[in-house]
């Protein structure tokens, strides 16, 4: 018998016939002879909705209170959803993040944590019922209920299957799971079989929005092999898990994630003498604004001075721009130019790592479609180029192209690659 | 410095606007020297909704999950409520039933209060906070959520009152107190300004609307006083407290009650030998039904039998009568007749006790109005009678003037009433 944590987002529980269909998969799952233990969001819009009343109430709310009212939608959701099942005639309880024995800081809105004892949880699956747990909540010291923020529910449903020892953990989404790039875009994309952690970390931080970096890491840590698939199919999905549990033939290439939310500032003739990058990102830090890539060149025309050039959130981009302007007179630069919106490609792919030549067809294949590459940063599985915003999606598609993952036959042409 | 614990209803905090009057009115209570806890019901239909939810989802609701969905209401709104008294500049905290330490027995859905520990409130209002708690809710020895049913809000408020010693507990509503009659069928009601807890037991159980009956049991046995005023007005409401806390001069009659959702059963020409009213209504409460009145005599034409009848609520009276039908050969009565809907009014005053009359004058009054009398019923300081329920307003506005309770003139009427 195996141990199956499922998590169901706010798409997937969306209405009350959402629900019910995901109950019937509950149930299908259990009859087919496994433990279930859910992890549930808030319904469709719940949380916006509350968010919503609070902004009509105050500007400024309390952090304490704003996770007690968020966690709100999450109680809803899981009694429901236990309703749901049980009216399927398999038993089925719903549990608070506190009753499922999950602990956290007290980090209101974004808390980590710091513990978890699913002793009730695991006493009820034994029983023969489905536990279902209110995803994106602990409990801190105090009693007091926390959320876990961005990725919440994901990271609830892979620390119960970390501690639980869960044979899988299954994260339902409305998509069929991972692509080679986002459809929208490439239609051509194909879902992805398997990909390891790192990859997947590097997708996620990349701007692809199905599973969130934290989960992944969370995942990493405890080796939870996860499955993401859709809640609308019996389709597999995609697998995530350790590289050597997967196929021999991993592909080179694992698909290419793109990014929006980025700005671009740059910072032209500081003069080069150590401490002015320290000075530059110490004071940027200090405004609160998260620096994604770097890139700092000497100037070719003025050899005794440099240019800084880094990338970070559009809604940061304000206050460091400002940050910036306030230090000239410290920091002897002469200009501050700044891209309100740049487009980020990130080619990502574990056999990187053991095969030359892909940033030189990365490259290539931009140049060859006339696209220009503003700023470049690597690691070893993955490289990233800043493009022009409205050349983004042509730069996906031509690299898509060039990499051979579109779909037109066999999975062979993503995983079987040999080394180009 | 006085303790006042505040009560405030679903209406009184149905949308944003709402909770932010209330929030002004917590804060000048607080602004003027008190200490203040609060205790809040879910936003205006927001329990309605989860109704509907659960209903969508299942016909057969598991009890504890019920209740877990349910409390989901209160959470939102304490937290807002919290927020808002936030926003006005004094320190505010929303906590659970569990955290507000009030345990309960395991009844989901009409649990019992067993203890109340209100440690926590209890230092957070000495530091200077206002405690905001979430009503209708406690915790069960399993750590589960439980729902005190109706009237659960109430019953929070004077039990924390009662734990916390407080001076008084204010039930905020969307009318300015206790009326000497339903203003809508008696436009010339008044506001009473005081009455005991038997009164006010009688008012609440004799079908008056405002308060609940358990919560006022709870006032009278932890001696808590309450006082019944509107969210909307500034206006003293009405004080409910021990007799002997009130003015020499109580009147004698408070006010009228009425109810319409009163069946009437009729068994004629049972046998009138001992045990037969036994077995009736060992049945009767064997089905669920809860009797009311109940009235038997001697059949006048026939010496050796009697008839027997009782009010109950509409909702249980088929089930009742299907009961004593299905004992049609064990009861060898005659036949059973069936009143759908009939209207009962009550006249409840303290002053009863110490002033003869009040019954004749009831009788005449209806007398002279036309009205039949179908069933009487009397405890020491009221006196119930069954009419048709087509006449029950006119019967209602006839004893109203009988008993100069009419408001043209001053509170003397009411209050200053010699032996009528």
């Amino acid at each position: 018998m195996s141990l199956v944590v499922q998590k169901y987002g706010g798409s997937s529980v969306s209405d009350a016939a959402a629900l019910k269909r995901v109950a019937a998969r509950i149930v299908e799952t259990k009859k087919a002879g496994n433990d279930v233990v859910v992890v549930v969001s808030a319904m469709g819009d719940t949380t916006d909705d509350l968010l919503d009343l609070a902004a009509q109430v105050t500007a400024d709310p309390p952090a304490r209170e704003m996770d007690i009212l968020l966690t709100a939608g999450e109680r809803v959701s899981m009694a429901l959803l236990a309703m749901a099942v049980t009216e399927l005639g398999v038993p089925a309880h719903a549990y608070t993040g506190q009753q499922a024995g999950l602990r956290t800081d007290n980090h209101y809105g974004k808390a980590s944590i710091v513990g978890i004892v699913p002793e009730r949880i695991a006493r009820d699956v034994k029983d023969g019922s489905v536990a279902i747990i209110a995803g994106f909540q602990g409990v801190n010291e105090l009693n007091d209920v926390t959320t876990l923020g961005r990725g919440g529910s994901d990271t609830t449903a892979v620390a119960l299957a970390a501690a639980m020892h869960a044979d899988v953990c299954e994260i339902y989404t409305d998509v069929d799971g991972l692509f080679s790039a986002d459809p929208r875009i490439v239609p051509a994309a194909r879902r992805v079989q398997s990909l390891d952690y790192e990859e997947t970390l590097e997708l996620a931080g990349q701007g692809a929005k199905i599973l969130h970096l934290r989960a992944v890491e969370f995942a990493r840590k405890y080796n939870v092999p996860l499955h993401v698939r859709s809640s609308y199919s019996e389709l597999e999905g995609t697998w995530i898990m350790n590289t050597d549990e997967r196929d021999m033939e991993s592909p080179i290439i694992t698909g290419i994630a793109h990014d929006r939310s980025q700005s671009k500032l740059s910072i032209l003739g500081v003069p080069d003498i150590p401490g002015k990058a320290a000075k530059v990102f110490g004071k940027v830090a200090e405004v609160g604004a998260n620096i994604d890539m770097i890139v700092q060149n000497v100037a070719a025309s003025e050899p005794d001075k440099t240019d800084i050039s880094f990338t970070l959130p559009h809604d940061s981009a304000a206050v460091a721009l400002k940050a910036i302007e306030d230090m000239k007179e410290e920091l002897q630069y002469r200009e501050v130019t700044f891209n309100e919106k740049v487009g980020k490609l990130s080619l990502i792919g574990a056999g990187m790592r053991s095969h030359p030549g892909v940033s030189a067809k990365l490259f290539g294949a931009l140049a060859e479609a006339g696209i220009n590459i503003d700023m470049i940063s690597t690691s070893e599985i993955r490289i990233s180029v800043v493009v022009r915003i409205d050349e983004l999606d042509k730069a996906v598609r031509a690299v898509h192209t060039a990499f051979d993952l579109d779909a037109e036959d066999t999975q062979a042409v993503v995983y079987g690659g040999t080394g180009r």
